[in-house]
């Protein structure tokens, strides 16, 4: 009945459907991530000052139509002259003051909500997703409440002093458009793979608009958060991430008209003597993201069990007033980060930012650099994780670009005082040799190599973000030492670190398992399971049995003796039989269940077949199944669990958990192997 | 004993080495794909003349110096110049002349390599290395002979004027290097999977210096030709993709220095009102790619089973003759394919190409592009498939480029001619509003999209490919549409059509097979099978089983009654263990053989044990096993066989082919279900 020109009609709608999810996704993700860009760029100004004209201008909309070198823009008011502060000294302590003020402020208020409303609005939400795209559900994570808060909290926090960004929860705030809008659709509100589909598309949306960068969104979600990437899915991300990019840019948060953040408008060739700085950078990249997820772990683990925990909201007005304090000290920490970044990558070409164009003394801008990426360094650590909503991915590549601009600027420097050293014999003869800004931008993704672990997307990423292809072998270059770096002490990047702290259970795709442990060494051995035999069972005994336990699921074996497998019922699945069959008239509680194919052939009034509630060909593997083989099922097929059987005989039962113990015992070598030995 | 220095230097080796043979692969590819590139310029320029002070130099290099638009290159001598040809019209048929003898002369040259050294070098190879990383092993597919006559072959197709490009061969030269050069490292050489790995970074380095799309290339190896696309391979690919995208432009084939092919300069904006032009051209690039799949694979199928396919030289003779006749008298046709698709891509400024800006009248080019369009796609579509090395994606995009710039001139005439037409409100009052150069983009993107029927990576390829990222959002809508309308007639695309005609046995992993047949009814019963109990047999009985049939492999059971299953056999290891004990001192060919657990205390000299070349553990599904699930295991697994059982017991034997043989009938409605019934 599905032919002719309504059927075709029917099967195309049906087709669009999907289209039109990933479309109004795109289209929310991008006017969101509009919104909190406009919002908190004027939030962040207000700590300076305010529009005379109207209040809630940021100060370049103020100033829109003054040149930004030469003129003053008479509109936008500091502080210090709207307090007409006399001298000097006010004039900085005022600022000072109200930066202090502002900052705290901001922070403070977005803890509150966080800790008053929505806790699961905390950190960067990177962590959790991955999780939930790997089969785990946790309620509410991405609901309408943890939208509205951390959209709102990601503002204040943009905005404070804290080194802290907001490209992670932009990704997160992505997500729960991409899980509230299917719900409008009747095909995606009851398909959990659909609805994964949507989230993989709607992680892409995330970085596309954290970054500008739409194939490197796409990328980011096949790279980083999806556990299951069908070809499908990798198309409509695409378009998810186009479409996000394209309402963003739509918006024009930045007045600027490009989707490309950090444009780089040079593409002066750089020398091959460079790679080695670049190497370097790497390794200081991977160096920095060791120290900085070990450091990390190690303080969030204490935050978490410590007395530390009753105290998030003050944790954060303490660390909000020590980084103002500290940071309006030193212009390259008082900036926001993404503004930071930009200037970094700039070239000394008709302007000079923060004094980092000044040609005679190179000294006192490098000094300020490094001591900016130190000091953002230890801020960052510690301050990420505590319970606001916030990223880790900006404040890095801000740490890096400093760091690389620094060396940038001492090379520049040697170059400029020996230009006949035979290192620059590849340099011309006049002109610039040295890019500093380049080297900002290839520490930038050291840094951010040497944390998120992340490759291809990490690359991609950096393309899009400053528009330069001349660069991308440099980049790639550095990427590569720098994860190598980072892999020689930890294999892990920050998000996967937090899901391992946090115990979520994720099982990595990307990871080979090359073990010679058997499925029969893992399994939780059928002595220790509740199995259900196929007849002799009443309702009665097993309501009792459902009461009495609480386990997930039942194998159905055939009888007691010869436990041949005949099925798996689920509790869920088993619950709803029991209750349906209860209604039906003439069912006592003493009725006869049967699981088996062969029922006795009786009026089906007296016993329950429970039968199409069964799964009756559940997945098994034989007892010698490697487990390297079994752990390829449980990632490839998505499994939640699997029997193990010997010549049709149950042996025992193996589920996810099973296999996230199994590998926790074999990646931690300090750990007992009692747990494991229990089950041979 | 691997700890200390000394292992771990050993172990950062063993990393290396999977990086140190993709380096060397990339730089093979951008080498050889530069070399081929001058050497086919060379070539094509020949048909027009050559160079007086060193004849193998080709037009561009003879000329260097000379400004394209003013000077007249002395040194270039055209041919009707060197015979002194004295009136307009003897100097028109001594080119024309020329034309037709030096590429027949080249066609014919690269048919007559392939018949007599390699018949493995004909067409584009891109369906054959699809089949080869799905897991089947064509020999010397991808061997030196293979690398060496089609890298002559591709040059001087690609400079006959037969329409065919040579973007494929590219990439299956790019995979001989990639499958030549790990055989010099022990580590790869017997390592199917490794070597699978590096056929597809090897696939990705084809494109990369193909197109000068190293993104683009990952994602064609990940979207189109691998199978199995673990994350490592991902990274692993990016690299060798980028080296082999610097090997080429340091190589600089074009003197351009710049890695972008068609690089569009512009970046005018586009209009609301164009994506209708724009989703035009999709359709009709869905409507050509599936027109042209179907004439052409109608085509081959005819040339494979007619008298045709003995004079496969004199076809490509022919064809060729045809072709020069017809090409030479329009200017769209007579220039190579890649120098028409850059011109058509650029923007009226600073140059007329071919006539194409010519403001006063547009209807001659207009009228020259459409016939240009259509001859072309008949010629392509008879010529793909002759036997020479050659591929379609090219010459696609330049039908498709023709027909959009014709679509685009003749839509700027209308707003040159109708300024205040309520479609074109939206156009600035003043300076030009339609770019006709885009709408040439848009085209190439529709076409190549039809025929390969590939999405995110050919956005991303016309992305890099041309560098304007401004134009994303037009190509992504047009690519999208040009796939649906394409999908509405066949599904496939020109590869995938290809392999179906030569039955290759392929599973398609971006398909989703949804049906309701059991594992039981697809699966080769018992009965039917050859089947070895675990005892009772002897080397001789062995011996003359594996003689009398030809069996891939058999399965072991208990015993003849029970037909337990004990595991399975490949025909080759069951062969090696036979010869190997035979050469056993005291073995007899009465000797019994066990296969199974229980060996019976005696001297291991009476009696031989197979166990250990046994497959104990095969992967085994229940005979109720949906179908679907199975297709799901031998895709995700890569499986070739799985046996079906009952409670332990063999009930049958699936292979790949049988999995393959049920897709194409459930496929194709046409066929009768005779043989899924026999089954049931």
């Amino acid at each position: 009945q599905q032919k002719g020109i309504r059927g075709r009609l029917n099967i195309l709608f049906d087709a669009m459907e999907g289209w039109i999810v990933v479309l109004v996704v795109g289209i929310a993700s991008g006017i969101l991530a509009g919104i909190i860009d406009i919002t908190s760029d004027w939030l962040s100004d207000l700590k300076e000052g305010y529009c005379e004209t109207a209040f809630y201008l940021n100060r370049r909309f103020c100033c829109l139509g003054y040149d930004d070198e030469q003129d003053e823009c008479r509109e936008w008011i500091t502080w210090n002259s709207a307090l007409q502060a006399r001298s000097v000294a006010a004039e900085f302590w005022t600022n000072y003051l109200f930066y202090i003020i502002f900052s705290t402020l901001f922070a403070t208020t977005a803890a509150y909500l966080v800790k008053t409303y929505s806790p699961y609005s905390a950190g960067s939400g990177i962590p959790e997703i991955k999780t939930i795209l790997g089969g785990f559900v946790i309620r509410k994570f991405l609901g309408w409440w943890t939208l509205v808060i951390k959209g709102i909290g990601v503002c204040l926090v943009a905005a404070s002093s804290l080194c802290l960004g907001k490209e992670g929860p932009l990704v997160h705030l992505a997500c729960c458009c991409g899980n509230i809008i299917p719900r409008i659709f009747p095909k995606f509100r009851y398909n959990e793979a659909k609805k994964r589909e949507v989230l993989s598309a709607a992680a892409a949306a995330g970085i596309s608009v954290a970054f500008g960068a739409p194939i490197g969104g796409v990328l980011f979600s096949l790279e980083e958060v999806s556990y299951y990437f069908p070809f499908r899915t990798m198309w409509r991300s695409f378009f998810c991430a186009m479409v996000a990019a394209v309402s963003l840019a739509f918006m024009n948060p930045f007045r600027t008209g490009k989707l490309v953040l950090f444009q780089v408008v040079y593409d002066r060739d750089w020398h091959a003597f460079e790679l080695f700085f670049f190497a370097l950078l790497g390794v200081m990249g991977g160096l920095y993201g060791a120290l900085f997820i070990r450091m990390n772990l190690k303080i969030a683990a204490f935050r978490q069990d410590s007395w530390l925990r009753f105290f998030s909201v003050h944790e954060v007005v303490f660390m909000s007033v020590l980084t103002s304090i500290v940071s309006y000290l030193n212009i390259f920490m008082r900036v926001n980060p993404s503004e930071l970044v930009a200037n970094l990558f700039r070239e000394c070409v008709g302007g000079d930012y923060h004094n980092l164009c000044n040609h005679v003394n190179h000294w006192k801008p490098t000094l300020l650099l490094l001591i900016a990426s130190i000091l953002k360094f230890f801020f960052t650590a510690i301050t990420f994780g505590l319970k606001v909503p916030a990223g880790v991915w900006l404040p890095s590549m801000a740490i890096g670009a400093c760091f690389g601009r620094a060396v940038g600027l001492t090379v520049h420097a040697w170059h400029m005082y020996n230009p006949n050293f035979w290192l620059f014999a590849s340099c011309a003869p006049e002109g610039r040799c040295i890019t500093p800004g380049m080297y900002a931008m290839v520490g930038a993704a050291a840094t951010f190599g040497g944390i998120s672990r992340m490759t291809v997307s990490l690359v991609v990423i950096m393309f899009e973000l400053t528009g330069a292809l001349t660069y991308v072998l440099p980049i790639m270059i550095t990427v590569m030492i720098s994860k190598w770096v980072g892999d020689a002490f930890d294999k892990e990047g920050i998000s996967d670190g937090w899901i391992r702290m946090s115990e979520y259970p994720f099982l990595d795709t990307k990871e080979e398992y090359v073990y010679n442990t058997l499925a029969s060494q893992v399994m939780t051995r059928v002595d220790d399971l509740i199995v259900i035999t196929a007849t002799g069972h009443t309702l009665d005994s097993l309501e009792k049995l459902l009461n009495s336990v609480d386990y997930k699921g039942f194998p159905v074996v055939h009888n007691a003796k010869d436990m041949l497998l005949t099925g798996y019922i689920s509790r869920s699945e088993l619950r709803y039989a029991i209750d349906k069959a209860k209604k039906k008239p003439g069912i006592l509680l003493s009725s006869p269940c049967y699981f088996s194919g062969n029922l006795p052939i009786l009026d089906d009034s007296i016993f329950i077949d429970f039968k199409p509630w069964m799964d009756q060909t559940p997945i098994t593997v034989s007892h010698k199944f490697p487990m390297e083989m079994v752990i390829e099922l449980f990632k490839k097929m998505g499994l939640r669990y699997t029997l193990v059987t010997k010549k049709g005989q149950l042996l025992g039962l193996i589920t996810k958990k099973d296999v996230l113990r199994h590998l926790s015992i074999m990646y931690d070598p300090n750990s007992s192997e009692d747990d494991l030995q229990e089950n041979l």
